[in-house]
């Protein structure tokens, strides 16, 4: 921990009444990964099972589990931020107190509660998580607006954390409190909700615009 | 003016060499107003003599309207805020740099260059501008993307429009000069870009999840 009595970056930061970490790195990455590996693992084995009208695609079966991990970080690991703005100064801190400790290491805003930090969780949190879960619903109904949906959400999502990048950019791009947190945990984490999006928004964006080819020849 | 050197909202906004804006009001809103009128015009009348394949519906003929002139609204209007960081005390200030003056009245965080406007405006600019135009020519052409096109960019628009009054909340929603510029221009020229982006957006989903409805009931 450096003479600021917080161990992140930039040291001017002044986080009054800090409150250690009391859990490891792995105690905090262990229920995370673990959420991310259910849910997949959950909704393949329960989507094998229903489908009324013909079986769902592996791939419909491996988005379900996308949408549900994506819908559980949305609103359970991110709602505490939102709504505990002294999270690092708690004196009881519990589980996500110390999640958002951890992930300061990667990004400061988080812990010097930036505008633009809590405008984007607030939007993630309110829109994001509930269109998520939904999309779970659409893909298992086949709903068919289920395509589109997907796709809004993931360019919400695209949307967000392009504005994440460029904000830390604009702001001097010194959030970090060394380079191995600046990889694992800004470039690292964040890029699962860069990469995934844009294979679902792209999957989606051809696949409505050959319903709309198809439509056309049809029609001809 | 205020005792501040400068007209804007918080007074101790400090805004150094600040040049008072020469153009009024009428000189800086009428290009403007006029460049919605001819691009919605211009778009009506080439779109009535094209169309290959059948004419074009007036829906389409308006949206055609629509993004051309949200298209020169990005790619013209916008872009100078972007580059030039000291329009408030430039020596010689053209129409841009009076046109920014102007609206920071109604949002003093354009003249500040606070972060949060300018990631917005960058993504605005850089995305959503070139995005446009090629909607233009998608509803034109009837390309099969057209529509997804339609709502990504219009979901961009709503994104943006959402982050840009939430950031303003969080910091303390106090940046106009009087109510007069909060409902003309914090609320009023902004409705525009929330208002017609929700309706082509709900346009195109609707349009979308009806694709693949008519789709399910042939593939019966």
């Amino acid at each position: 921990m450096g003479g600021h009595g917080h161990p992140y970056s930039p040291a001017e930061l002044q986080l009054p009444g800090f409150v250690p970490q009391r859990l490891s790195q792995a105690q905090i990455v262990a229920p995370f990964a673990g959420t991310a590996v259910l849910a997949v693992l959950g909704a393949w084995l329960v989507s094998g099972r229903c489908g009324g009208g013909g079986r769902l695609s592996r791939t419909d079966r491996l988005l379900m589990g996308w949408w549900l991990f994506t819908a559980l970080t949305h609103l359970v690991f991110e709602p505490p931020f939102l709504f505990t703005p002294d999270f690092f100064s708690k004196e009881n801190p519990n589980y996500f107190d110390d999640l958002f400790k951890e992930y300061s290491k990667g990004d400061s805003r988080y812990a010097a509660r930036d505008t633009a930090i809590v405008a984007l969780e607030a939007i993630t949190v309110g829109l994001k998580g509930p269109a998520s879960l939904l999309a779970v619903y659409a893909i298992a109904s086949r709903k068919p607006y289920g395509h589109i949906l997907q796709f809004a959400v993931s360019l919400g999502q695209l949307y967000g954390c392009l504005f994440y990048f460029v904000t830390a950019y604009l702001d001097g791009f010194s959030f970090w409190a060394s380079p191995f947190y600046f990889w694992a945990y800004f470039v690292g984490n964040n890029s699962l909700w860069v990469v995934i999006p844009t294979l679902v928004a792209t999957r989606s964006w051809k696949k409505i615009s050959a319903a709309f080819q198809a439509d056309k020849v049809k029609t001809r």
